[in-house]
């Protein structure tokens, strides 16, 4: 529809999580009826999103400083670690404002048929605080999910060899095949707040 | 969450139509987890985009060129001019491939409340078009809407000067109430194919 140039935004917005062709023309239309004033900001904003983006070398968050603000943050409590599946799951807790801890991302979860290993998930930066000794208790915070249970267990087994270390679970709250992302504040809430041993 | 230049791009996206929050920030996440594959490609598109786009001075079109390419392309019928409310409907038309003609985008409706007139509506190049005696049938696809109706009849009032053109509109399959660009290709063609004298 109109030149390549056109054709090719709007293939790429057809992309995005959520998109389809009939989506992507709209924004793609939206955006090029005011090229000065909506398009162009917005390809700014993604350029200088993309020169500044980095991936916590501390707790995998991605942070436009490394470590990540979460990480540098002296009052942010180093010996509770929340593990997370994802970013958006760590954003998600974040905004609720519920963990005074800081971080694990793990980047996924264990699945053998999608190919992922645990190699595959990061969580040496965890391996090397607790080699430290300066965790004292780790929240596993898992979607409740087939991917999410086996990761946890798998989990445990590597965190049980530590004496002294509390490995406690998001329980109550997390509805059966729900990902942390999608639950509102109050639910995130109640859910670390009524955490278990595991 | 994590930096001005993430906060920016959220909320940026955040203004897109059919955007919350909530799918600004899965939408960023998704893009700045790949950076250079996924932000950047898309970030240069719009970048491109914006330098080429034009509106056709002739119809009102957006295109990277002007006069746009159905203008320009010799094989349409220019004495034959389908009247659109947007460049989203003329899109919608030109993916059924229902129209030989060309087009003219009026970029808008009229809207007392809204405070759209006659004078806002893009409408010269058509009277140019119809004083030089080029034009054999105008025909009129707007939408089925209080503003759609009476933009169409102060249209009609407007055309009824010219001797000897026949003015025609869309009629069956708009549904009440409905916009033309969310229709499907066989209702669209249904719809052009049964005008009848407006
Ligand atoms: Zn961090
Ligand atoms: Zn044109």
């Amino acid at each position: 529809m109109g030149g390549q140039e056109i054709e090719q935004l709007i293939r790429l917005l057809g992309r995005l999580p959520g998109f389809g062709p009939r989506s992507a023309r709209r924004v793609a239309l939206y955006l090029l009826r005011e090229p000065h004033t909506r398009l162009a900001p917005l390809a700014r904003a993604m350029e200088r999103a993309g020169e500044a983006i980095r991936t916590c070398s501390s707790c995998g968050n991605l942070d436009t400083s490394d470590p990540c603000h979460i990480c540098s943050d002296p009052l942010r409590d180093k010996g509770l670690v929340c593990v997370v599946e994802t970013v958006g799951d760590l954003w998600a807790l974040e905004r609720a404002g519920v963990h005074r801890g800081v971080y694990q991302v793990l980047g996924g979860t264990l699945s053998p048929l999608a190919g992922v290993g645990p190699e595959d998930l990061n969580v040496s930066a965890l391996l090397t605080r607790l080699h430290e000794g300066s965790v004292r208790e780790v929240i596993l915070a898992l979607g409740a999910t087939v991917e999410g249970a086996s990761t946890m267990h798998w989990l445990m087994d590597r965190l049980e060899t530590y004496e002294g270390l509390t490995i406690s679970r998001v329980a109550q709250g997390v509805p059966m095949g729900g990902a942390l992302d999608v639950l509102d504040d109050g639910t995130l809430a109640a859910a670390l707040g009524a955490r278990r041993p595991a």
